[in-house]
């Protein structure tokens, strides 16, 4: 713990917009917490889409990010910035950054750390930012998602997914889900869910429609845009919600908006990663009060697909990239 | 008020789907009052854009309407049915109907049915409910419109228009309005829109940035669709919400669902007719404790447009398709 910080560190860098061979490990100033800030000796590094989209060059950081990928690290804090009131060097943390997570060390501010839940190691404490800030804020913050409604989620066997899928049935909803495989569907029923699509051969409205007696589900987490959307609209209830947080078959959808109307939808969606850490930090105290407990009872908790050494990055994206993945991807910095 | 009421009556009937003139007089038999309704001798009822469509067979009455078409109506309270406990015969009402306003008699549930404002005649009253209950419903319930906030509404010459400009302007929001010609936009001006854009000469999200530094409007009322979906999309702020409670434009359009996303916008959209008396009763109660006061005082009031005889209402529907109209259209029932 009292070990020196050195002046320079390894860290992952995209040499050129293109495929996962463009990460590559470089030579970087190790950062100075700011006030407010931790300094975090990295350990894990979550792997996330946005990582994928940024390294081909259609997501840049935001401004004052680092342009090093990566958006949750768990580590030790090992020095702290002006300020700093609630952790001390030596703390075992876990947290959402903006970028810079593929190194062996990140500065975050502290309200944007968590301590990492009792019982969990580094690489499973870095499989959790991302994906549980993502769905709380999504799902029970501006999809409102209450006990005993009924949930849709696509792509269950993403990280979002396997994340959403466990939180959602934990919190009472009747959860129905879409994946690409009989394997990843069963992966799903095992998380919780209560009814999987393989969409590859069943129609997920028909699906959907089958499972709610024909009304449609109360809220859709959607990360698949095109041809979804409007299919979205027709799996949704009366008054249901549809909140959009990627669009991976593409952003450009031509849909009925009677359907909008008629049934009273409301659609929306958003990003993380560009909100003000004032933002984040409100999702850090409610996922501390409410969902840190659950991941201590190990009634959720991240599911792990693949851990590749911090110097094969590329490795990650490429697996991520193939769409295998079942659950989070997780980078070993130690 | 003591006359006798007769056992049939003159109404309007849409003897076939069509144009204008298949709305015909036809005879019917005076509805009863059910328990909680009152019967209403129809003085005036207004004329609106779904009862158009309904008469050219694109939009059917829902279960339990009648098939008289007519959605808002102003009369005398001639007879009450069981239960009710609020009006009494001879008292002065304006009502919102799920149909059968062009008639000469129309029962409504007596929570649909408010007092006429003091100073208010029978027409300027038939023109009230329809597109109040709309507005408040859209514009403030469900859009969330804030003292200070910047609002966009489509069609502002149109009824629903002039009452979401005043209604906008009254509870302290910057109205931004679109409309057809110079003659709609200097009566926009008048009804207390901040800036007018005529859409033949001028593009709204360009004037729409232009009038807002830059930032977009917090809320768009739009009853247009088609390709303002997309643009609409464009001229939205950070956060702000679309309400579609029409879609003249056509129904199906193409848009660019990363900019709900980012921008982190709500879209939804409602329709009133189909939805159940208590819901209506609700919107009724919050009018009359903050909008009858503003129509009582002349700061917000109905824009005649026009009025026609009940047995002109294909008149009244022809002026309405011709689009010429600045506010409502009313038909004289005395």
């Amino acid at each position: 713990m009292a070990e020196k910080i050195p002046t320079t560190m390894t860290a992952i860098e995209i040499t050129q917009p293109g495929g996962p061979m463009v990460l590559k490990p470089g030579e970087r100033v190790v950062p100075e917490p700011k006030p407010g800030e931790l300094l975090i000796q990295v350990r894990s590094a979550g792997v996330n889409r946005p990582d994928v989209l940024q390294r081909q060059g259609h997501y840049p950081p935001p401004a004052g990010a680092s342009d090093i990928p990566g958006l949750e690290i768990a580590g030790d804090v090992v020095a702290v910035g002006q300020g700093v009131t609630r952790f001390r060097n030596g703390e075992r943390v876990t947290a959402l950054v903006a970028g810079g997570g593929y190194a062996q060390y990140c500065t975050v501010d502290e309200t944007n750390a968590l301590p990492i839940p009792a019982g969990y190691g580094y690489i499973e404490a870095a499989a959790i930012p991302e994906t549980y800030f993502t769905v709380w804020h999504n799902v029970f913050e501006r999809g409102a998602l209450q006990n005993g409604e009924t949930f849709l989620v696509h792509g269950g066997s993403s990280g979002i997914g396997t994340t959403a899928i466990q939180l959602a049935d934990a919190f009472g909803a009747y959860v129905i889900t879409t994946a690409g495989s009989t394997e990843k569907c069963e992966a799903c029923l095992k998380l919780g869910a209560d009814r999987t699509v393989n969409y590859r051969n069943e129609d997920f409205v028909e699906a959907v429609k089958d499972a709610t007696s024909g009304k449609g589900v109360n809220l859709i987490l959607d990360m698949v845009g095109g041809d979804y959307i409007e299919r979205n609209y027709e799996a949704a209830a009366i008054d249901g919600r549809i909140v959009q947080i990627a669009f991976l078959n593409g952003a450009r959808a031509t849909t009925d908006i009677s359907k909008l109307m008629v049934k009273r939808l409301t659609h929306t969606g958003s990003t993380l990663r560009n909100r003000p850490v004032e933002f984040k930090a409100g999702i850090a105290r409610e996922l501390e009060l409410k969902v840190w407990p659950l991941l201590v009872e190990r009634r959720v908790a991240p599911v792990i697909d693949m851990v590749y050494p911090l110097h094969e990055a590329w490795r990650a994206h490429e697996r991520m990239e193939d769409g295998q993945n079942i659950g989070k991807i997780v980078l070993d910095v130690s």
